[in-house]
């Protein structure tokens, strides 16, 4: 068997399920068979021809599935092994990884001089669906697979650690990144899947009030059940106002954004106490704007941080030993299931964010 | 003697010599002799109405003196003693303080429920002419004494101290808020004073390479004495695509911005690397742009942080240290000297940056 | 009134209650009314002589009262306020606060000059029943009483923020010293009301496996009713060797001491994965051995940290928060309960570890 | 050419000169012909039988040449390129590397599950001349090249890099593993080549006193040059006293082990301040005697850190960056030259510190 089924990047508005063929295998690769995949946000950016990709390309970067074939170099594994790897799939023997930024660059291309020095490239360590091809499809080829493959413990079905590749480690990175300490309050702006997993994240670190915000109702009831103390729906509200009056004027010790847009931003901004953090997940569309009051003209003592979703094996080890463990359970945000032969329908239901959707499951098999 | 001379706040435009009652000594107050004051550019904005202050108040943040009275409940100093203390004068006894930010929190009235809440009040640990009469007098009084008293170690001079309180303290911490390890390169945006004192951080701090960038060229020789190995004039060229082109394409790993522009800062964004940390000392006066491109969306693992100058006696004890074990002299930063009854000219020289002023030391003796 | 009932340490093997005169209020400071109280551990050892206080001196450093009598630089408070501060009571204008370690120098007098130098005095911060008169008493003088008084959230029992003076700040210290990340496997050794504290603190900072290890089985139920995912009895296992097991031979990545004997440090340092930290947070009575084998000859990357509980107004709201919130309850910790008059049998009951006790409320009312 | 000359382990005192054949290359490999190495301390253990390693290994841990043969996945090198690598040679694959500590594990073994699990090897990052082929050869193989390969930048001789794949990297490592702070105090004790970097590393930091410590006066003189402003010679002194007198009794805030005995340790611990660290560089050999006295019976919020030597690419390229840029110069610590074929009489001379000798240039060619 040399051909598969993959859902490729064809042109703007146009995602289509087409027949390719299975990659060879170099030493440090590892092809694994996907048993289940999903959609995520910014592919549908990617659909909507917002993000550009290679026309041809295989879409989809969170892949659960089973190894199918070694590279000659990779030892610590066996075929037929279950696994998952990163949706951002470093290369750890970059320059970036060892400075403590892995997730900036992935790929061997940087360091063969092709700029002439050591550069990063910001988010080049997110290669599927974006610089090589994707896991929706039948297999995906996994580079560098020594530090990406993670082995998904025993008793852990497909669906149970769907999140950890892309949703769950950005989520949680952004609670890590908001320097939350034991007694905190954290306001999480946008509760969609990521929004989600960072209400969780805040939860796991300690914060002592998380406050969620959204305008769905329903999903700020998921935020609830994720961990959040306080939830505000900003179509009832003054969302900064609001925060401001039950924090008793005080601000919050820490705000994420998981949205992505200049007034998700900028609210997170204005709840925030001097000395504060404001930690951002959205991929941002449009040049951002900061309000002089809201930064307190610069000498407000705050600490913007940004971060692009951590993969690797031990990151993936990590997650899944978290779900695991039982400390927190995304199962419940996978709502749908479809065949890898529907996925147009797939990305109609989640780009449209019908029926109450929040993610897809979709298989090969 | 109850009478002293104050410089005070009339109005905009208006920074006039006044007679003034020397303040009564409360329990933790202590009361100072200034020997040795200065203009900072924050000064200035308020002299230009820029920055609103009450009427009447004594302006000046930056004390070099002798102690005359200390308050029944202040130990461990005795009158006579020469001392310093930061231009930020915190309560260390505020929940501001207690939380990692004393500088954005110095006063009582915020913790006696004023607002009905366990607030912090952005900057308001900076008292000393903005909040209570300041240093531009013949007497300043000290609050939380205790904690803000900084006894001068012997053998250094009011000039070699002076920009211990404000300049130093601030150019420091945009070098430590840089996240600066061993082998860096570091961009500072603006040679000012403040600037310049970034400039020397960062050479204290272990960068092994430090682009100091101004439009001046005379600051810009200053910066190299102050430990710049390599200076752009902003007049001479591009300066994001010589430092783009100095870094090999990879940019900077820290960025410093020593003035408060959307200039200066965007730039600062533009040559920094993923996952670098721009670190914001500038007093902004308008609303600031993040460019998407410079920002990588959102996904380059950056990092803003500002800060307002630390202040208290132990602050003020290590910099001295610094000074008096040589590691770096900012005497050659005081151009000028002034009696206090000539401080309108010496106003009028600062404010307009005559005669290659840099700092201008000030003696009411 | 004038005088009071406290117990007062008169002899090794003696506390015995005794009448004393209400103390003076000077401007720092607060006069508290107890209204609950306990015994410590560490007040054990005072009572056996093994750690030397003056003969007179009021025991006990753990209160919950009501504000009687404000000094006269105190605002922000008033009489009748439901407070309690902590176990460690620091002066926060001394050199070590600003230094960051509060808990490491108390009073006026290092600064005072006493010896010669900017000194820390270790522990020094820890006042109540060590240096300056306890809690164990109808009123107690509350030093500093500006950054130590922490107003009571409404709603909360005397007996939900009992522990939070002392135990609890002391057991999420060790949590929060053991550089604990999400995913973390950690061990805990000893679960007195310390180690109980120290296995709750990891839960709430995200540790997925929590292992507890005691000799006393009844505590270690309550260990997993605080958060832990296995425990471990020493009498019925080698706990360095079932630990390896369970961890696949990887060793833990953080370890907390909770008890200070040399066989608790060198288990929990002998389970340490190369590149992990030991918390430590016992009170050792001898010197402590560190195995060469178990320290990988010095080049493991290995961590230890001690620490004193933290104190202070801002630590305390804090963790009030967390009680508030629900996060954590150890109100169960509170076994038994004495009336002032009968502390003598609280001493006899808690210092023999009888009748299954874990903490005491001692009630002057 | 198929043979070669290596310096190999015959038997305990036996180190001698053998041929041995020129090893394959493999994927991920690079086969480095060696213009300069050195020996090292541990290699003087090694020699003596202390340390165990294979018989018939070659010896020596710091690689200085010239790419003779790239493996076929190594891409971004070209055969000829002069190059240095890391003493430790990580495979930034592993867990460990990927959770903070990539010198604890070097090799693909732990992986492949040898051991049952995802384990740390303590220290198994060192590979060169301990568990594998080491550099004092004409060629050595350098393993997951693509990491660990750093081109050496123009201008810089043998001789300037020859301290960067170890001696320069501990050092500075326990410079950095100190916490230094602007103004901190910091003692470093022994002036060994590690203790002489460790100094010249605290200063790169920002430490305004830094304090060396020896018995020997020659390397008390190089210590000054390298950044120390006192040295006690420890056969003149009571050290421990003399320190506490240098800082009016408050201790340091950093002191630097720097070879390895109980002495040197336990002194490092009595000078340190309540909350200040211990960095400890020493490869010890027996048990390590903490005592009670100088712990503060636990409760000093003291933190003990050791370290391994990192490597890696970007390691070895800010250090030589350092070099480049005159920020340090270890070129001094070379005082004695010898060619490969003389190398027995370079261990003899080294091994008994006869001549005034730091470190030795040993060249193959």
């Amino acid at each position: 068997m040399t051909m598969m089924k993959a859902a490729i990047f064809v042109a703007p508005g146009r995602i289509e399920l087409a027949d390719k063929r299975i990659p060879e295998v170099g030493p440090n690769d590892a092809l694994v068979r996907i048993t289940t995949t999903t959609i995520c946000g910014t592919d549908i950016h990617i659909l909507k021809g917002e993000y550009p990709v290679a026309k041809g390309l295989t879409i989809g970067h969170e892949p659960v599935g089973i190894i199918e074939k070694l590279g000659s170099a990779v030892t610590g594994y066996r075929e037929g092994q279950r696994v998952i790897a990163g949706a951002i799939c470093p290369n750890f023997n970059s320059y970036a990884a060892q400075d403590g930024v892995p997730s900036q660059d992935g790929s061997y291309l940087i360091d063969s001089g092709r700029c002439g020095c050591h550069g990063y490239k910001a988010t080049a360590g997110w290669r599927f669906g974006n610089l090589i091809n994707g896991t929706q499809a039948e297999y995906v080829l996994v580079p560098d697979a020594q530090g990406n493959l993670a082995p998904i413990p025993d008793g852990l079905s497909d669906e149970q650690v769907l999140m950890c590749p892309d949703i769950m480690s950005t989520g949680f990175r952004g609670a890590e990144n908001a320097n939350i300490r034991i007694g905190d309050v954290v306001a999480v702006f946008a509760q969609g899947p990521i929004g989600l997993c960072a209400t969780a994240g805040a939860r796991l670190l300690g914060a002592s009030t998380i406050i969620a915000i959204d305008g769905n109702a329903h999903r700020l009831g998921i935020a609830k059940a994720m961990g959040a103390d306080i939830t505000l729906n900003i179509h009832e509200c003054d969302v900064v106002d609001e925060v401001m009056k039950l924090t008793g004027g005080r601000g919050v010790d820490a705000s994420i954004e998981a949205l992505g847009t200049q007034g998700t931003f900028e609210s997170a901004l204005r709840v925030l106490k001097p000395g504060g953090t404001l930690s951002s997940l959205g991929v941002y569309s449009t040049d951002l704007t900061i309000p002089l009051s809201a930064f307190a003209a610069g000498l407000g003592d705050h600490r913007i941080n940004t971060a692009l979703c951590p993969g690797g094996k031990e990151r993936m080890r990590r997650l899944m030993d978290v779900v695991a463990s039982g400390r927190a359970d995304f199962g419940a945000l996978v709502t749908h299931h479809f065949k890898l032969d529907d996925i147009v329908a797939a990305y109609e239901l989640f780009g449209h964010q019908r029926d109450g959707v929040l993610k897809v499951a979709i298989k090969p098999g």
